[in-house]
């Protein structure tokens, strides 16, 4: 997808609202697990619930390779489903790959090609030539890891460099790749104040940013530093939403959820 | 696999090789392509041929997401065929995974308790509670990337930090992580100046070193400044070994290439 309709889709709906669809069959209705695919089906009455306030879906890799083939099959349904049925928003596989160039060319063949994903979550580690095999394809987006919201930041990305901390020196030299344009950051809630600072390093590129609600993040203050004339954030909700309720009524909670989010989100548009 | 298993074997085969199955369908001799699952096939006569002078088998996960549900079916059953006949022989899944604490959960018990691989290799840029996750299995591996053997580890895996390179740090940190001994690290041959540094942070734990052949490092470099009293070292070859030739005579030639790495090691082991 071209970055101006997902620009169009955020002042349609006023949202920016990306639902993270991480299912675990433990949790979801009693219902539903006794269909022939019951994360498909979650996820089938989720999209229909909260597309009217959702600009993005993002499964989390994760969740479907738990469940081995049966997964995979899961998460090719809900791909194609939404390719089909809403053509116009915007999809992430979150899948934090990251290898040596032909290898990573083929993680990127498997999601933005087969799987026609609009973009893939990519990790930075290895460098260059591990991200521009992802940054080939045109229309399509790679999101690099760069601050998340997990303690483990601590570890190496807020690392001082010489020159900086490392999830800033991430922002700064991948900018410096081929098809950088191609690039989109993730930026955890948790870390607000980190917000100028990106902003500076990266003024238009599009910030993903889970941890908004169950971490503890604030859409305010993330909206405040992270906004940019063209929107530039998308923010992530998965259990807030999904899980909203455990019973028969759970999609209608989550588009309830949904919604509060998407008019938070349509005060800091104005 | 207990660690003890892995240099057991090491010791009777005197050999530390790893083959490493990235299976390709356009390099795999066209015979093996009007068969039901040529990739498992073309895994299975690997093995078979190979597996007197190899002590570990790496698929790398890209190789068979690349085919879809296909690809993962083929996984499975290489998997399963190793496990079945060579329980003896170390496996390692090459997926270079990492996510938050809960989804990390997901991938290791995707691949260490559902697939019953020995070991993963995951990415540390989210740092400590990313990787713990992986480290709970008891008698499992987890296979963090500390120094890759591409052109972009100079990105950020050779930046100075204030006290050292990011690598150092990668390893130095994660050593202090709960069940570090379960860990070990990928090092690439082709930067076998740095081993002795790397000997100096980790003394004893395994390093799994691709790079040797097609990439250029050298192996007696490589074993100079890697080897342990308890071996240490993993020595990954792919290209160099599966695709040794692309006709009917793939497997005999395979057995060739790993009979002659296996014979250099012979000599450094004495």
């Amino acid at each position: 997808m071209d970055i101006e309709k997902l620009i169009e889709e955020i002042k349609k709906k006023k949202s920016f609202l990306c639902v993270g669809l991480d299912v675990d069959l433990e949790k979801i209705p009693p219902h539903l697990k006794e269909l022939e695919d019951p994360i498909f089906e979650f996820n089938k009455a989720i999209i229909e619930a909260t597309h009217s306030y959702a600009v993005a879906y993002k499964p989390n890799t994760a969740f479907y390779e738990a469940y081995g083939i049966q997964g995979w099959k899961s998460l090719e349904r809900t791909i194609r489903y939404l390719n089909t049925n809403y053509p116009e928003i915007f999809t992430i596989a979150d899948a934090k790959r990251g290898d040596i160039g032909n290898t990573s060319t083929r993680y990127a063949k498997a999601f933005l090609e087969a799987m026609n994903f609009d973009s893939i979550t990519v990790a930075p580690y290895m460098g260059k030539d591990s991200v521009e095999p992802f940054l080939a394809f045109e229309n399509k987006h790679t999101i690099l890891l760069a601050l998340t919201s997990n303690q483990g930041a601590n570890d190496f990305q807020l690392q001082e460099t010489q020159q900086n901390q490392l999830f800033e020196q991430v922002i700064a030299t991948s900018q410096k790749w081929k098809n950088a344009e191609r690039l989109m950051y993730v930026v955890g809630a948790t870390k607000a104040a980190h917000f100028k600072k990106i902003r500076a390093i990266a003024p238009h590129h599009f910030l993903l940013v889970p941890g908004v609600g169950a971490q503890g993040g604030s859409l305010k203050e993330v909206c405040r530093f992270g906004l940019t004339e063209d929107i530039g954030l998308l923010i992530n909700s998965s259990r807030g939403i999904i899980y909203a309720s455990k019973e028969k009524d759970f999609a209608e909670k989550a588009a309830l959820k949904a919604q509060e989010l998407q008019q938070e989100m349509a005060i800091y548009l104005n």
